[in-house]
């Protein structure tokens, strides 16, 4: 047992250092590995196998919606990243530019996308002449770079992999319907497929996205109370479209001011993931997200018989499950721990005994409970197990939030909670920047979001006391 | 008519000037737009969706052989890219280079990936160590960039989209073994879903990959009679992991090299499918890879009854194909040649006669044959249809390849196949680089490959008379 024991050591306790404890986790679970290229990582099968699932939901997601995939450039030319002054002054501080193209120097710098709005508004406008050629509804799957000082694997990293939805309408309301939607797209995504619930709510000006006029994000609640800003869908108005010479000529054969959207989710997702539902002992990965939903495995394998029922209690599976048997000659409990650490949500234990009583045991990855099931009834047995353990990580996650989302009616109160307790504080805020930047100063929490649904908690605002605007939902932030 | 006849007429036909009706094709198909940067093109819905199958049917067939998707960054340091002396002279010509990150110079430049060996090695590196980790086999889906003076939508352009396999062995006859291996799921996958007949061979030296020991290729031929490289697979051999100091530990407990592979297919397939199938109406997809395969036109439209039938026979349909109803108010003689145009394979006509009778009619894109099938029958009839159309598709092509693939026994011989008829010659060679590159300068022909089944033609070089070594494709390519 020395090295099932070490295996584990090596994944620092979460209530000792939580940081330390997530670093633990994406390395030991294989996810990434780091690179020789500044604040750029390594994708690793497992991490990537993550991704991709992530993908395959979210874009069968899209097109339900009525989205097109589309792929245009990664450089920007400078006066394209210019043409829209509040979008570069965001953005132009953390780029790389190319300078040189093979051996010669170019006589324009040009910049890997940090984003792609500029690039989306220069095709559209080669594009949309006419009120037929609209809406415009565009994603692209993709790498993005952003010159990060601190990095951490997927949670900042200077490139990483992303969608970036464009759309482009012929009214504000249709543009302002297409950015809720989209959130809600993300939000379901999360809570159905991730289980991580969220809050939803309008990012105040400060935070909102460079060159918008409503940025709108699902905030998330990491297991050690900070938040996680996990998806956001911004509208422009028409802002970008007009720098950009975007019109086109409506029914009654004017011109007219085109109104665009944007929206975003990452590979930080996974992050999120990770620090949701990951324990001590690792990953645990919801079952509806997991690239591997069972591992089975043999137990005293070099018995007669023990491995050819492991294959067929997977052949069994495979139709319906993401299932692998580990054959490995390593021993039942190197393996438990390192199906644990990969955060396979359920492994299935098969030996002698159990074939005697025609039985297999699953256990459950977030809770370890055993459940014994015949094995003629096993793919029942799993689908069901596999569904309570996707609604149990939604429930306690959810728990989680509620538990430490609190409301914080005096500055003192504020204070109290951010320096004992952290998670998410619920006060009322006079809306104005300064207020907003003091109380970033002062305690180092954020603004998350001014939640859909408000509720009053008072009359003033909890820092500086002028009457106040809005609730919002205050935290410290990843 | 006017309009539909106007439509048509933007193409410019194939026999009076083929560049351009290719060029003509990929606009007018909305495969692509041009954008402002240069050499990089947006990838439009319709030709992104090939795309999408594209990688899907091929991400499949690679995770059969085993095939780990990973990613790596989009940048290189420069140091790392000369770490192995063929490849950094091969790519460092084609390379464009980030020198200043956010406000700050870098100390060291970095390139973005012409392609990702040095990567892949600089990785694996950190993860091989013994036996046991090997083989690696690893690909990943990117956005690769090189420096091209001149650009051509698909076939070349400074940046393109790819997968890039890299694979790792403790052996080398393991790594020649995945060589050919990935190949053949090129080969398979263009032959069966692209219905694009190929030769397959080895490329000469001067051909062959920047690094490699040995470069495979699957060659193809135009409907003009020139050659495009449709996807490589290069062996290695211990040569780059060696440089980059990829060892590991064998069972015998001795440091061994490692062996490698890498293979690529890009966006450049998608220029082969045009000008492979294509004809004077624009695009002609096969149905296995076609991201619409029936295009249900209502006549009469404002029929009553007859939209609704439409939606009807859509709904009968979709299950098993991926059909969409053209509803837009434009003629159907328009909906026709835009159907066309885009290589829908085929169109399904449903009007007031046809209700009468209870029938609907197929139109195959590529023969125009008219197929009248009773309502009832029409999922059995379309599958029909469509296999025939892919099938003969394929035959056509088959007959294109070997009606333009000829035999050169002298010189005489190779320069009028050249100068009349263009295609493939087959010929024996010296083996010798001075001869092929006097080949190359005389007559603009290449070598294309020495195919796997080498056939002998003569004694001696059909160009310099010295004593032939092996037989050659040869021909003008894109």
């Amino acid at each position: 047992m020395a090295k099932e024991k070490k295996l584990v050591e090596q994944i620092t306790a979460m209530d000792q250092d939580f940081a330390q404890w997530y670093t633990d986790v994406v390395i030991r679970a294989d996810l990434i590995a780091y690179s020789n290229i500044r604040g750029c990582m390594v994708i690793r099968p497992r991490g990537y196998a993550l991704w991709e699932n992530i993908q395959r939901e979210l874009d069968r997601r899209f097109k339900e919606t009525g989205v097109e995939n589309v792929y245009l450039p990664m450089l920007i030319p400078e006066h394209l990243l210019q043409m829209e002054k509040d979008h570069v002054e965001g953005f132009a501080p953390e780029v790389a530019w190319v300078t040189m193209g093979g051996e010669e120097e170019l006589t324009e710098r040009l910049c890997i996308r940090p984003t792609s709005e500029t690039l989306f508004c220069d095709h559209v406008k080669d594009i949309v002449h006419s009120y037929r050629d609209l809406p415009v509804v565009y994603n692209q799957w993709c790498s993005v770079l952003r010159w990060e000082k601190t990095t951490r694997p997927f949670l900042r990293s200077a490139e990483f992999l992303w969608q970036e939805g464009h759309t482009f309408h012929a009214t504000p309301e249709e543009a302002e319907e297409r950015t809720i939607q989209m959130l809600n797209v993300y939000a379901d995504f999360c809570e159905e497929i991730l289980a991580i619930p969220l809050v939803k709510g309008k990012k105040t000006d400060k935070e909102k996205f460079a060159g918008a006029e409503a940025t709108y994000t699902i905030e998330a609640l990491m297991h050690d109370g900070k938040a996680l800003q996990s998806g956001t869908s911004h509208n422009f108005g028409s802002g970008f479209a007009d720098a950009y010479g975007i019109q086109y000529t409506n029914k009654d054969n004017k011109l007219s001011s085109v109104y665009e959207t944007s929206w975003g989710l990452s590979t930080r997702i996974i992050g999120a993931i990770i620090m949701v539902h990951g324990d001590d002992s690792g990953l645990v990965l919801p079952p509806r997200i997991a690239p591997v939903q069972s591992m089975i495995i043999p137990i005293q394998q070099k018995k007669a018989g023990v491995l050819d029922k492991a294959y067929e209690l997977r052949d069994m599976l495979k139709d319906r499950f993401a299932v692998k048997v580990d054959a490995t000659d390593k021993s039942p409990g190197w393996k438990f721990a390192e199906q644990e650490i990969q955060g396979i949500p359920t492994r299935i234990e098969i030996g002698p005994k159990d074939m005697e009583k025609n039985q297999a045991v699953i256990v459950r990855r977030d809770t370890r409970e055993k459940i014994i099931t015949p094995i003629n009834e096993l793919p029942e047995t799993l689908d069901r197990v596999l569904e309570e353990m996707q609604k149990d990580m939604y429930d306690r996650a959810k728990a989680h939030l509620t538990a430490n989302t609190r409301v914080a009616g005096s500055w003192e109160e504020f204070q109290d909670i951010l320096n004992t307790k952290q998670g998410f504080i619920r006060a009322m805020w006079c809306g104005d920047q300064e207020c907003e930047e003091a109380i970033k100063e002062e305690t180092g929490a954020t603004t998350r979001c001014m939640p859909f649904k408000q509720t009053k908690h008072g009359d003033v605002c909890v820092h500086c006391g002028k009457p106040a605007k809005a609730e919002v939902y205050f935290g410290k932030a990843y």
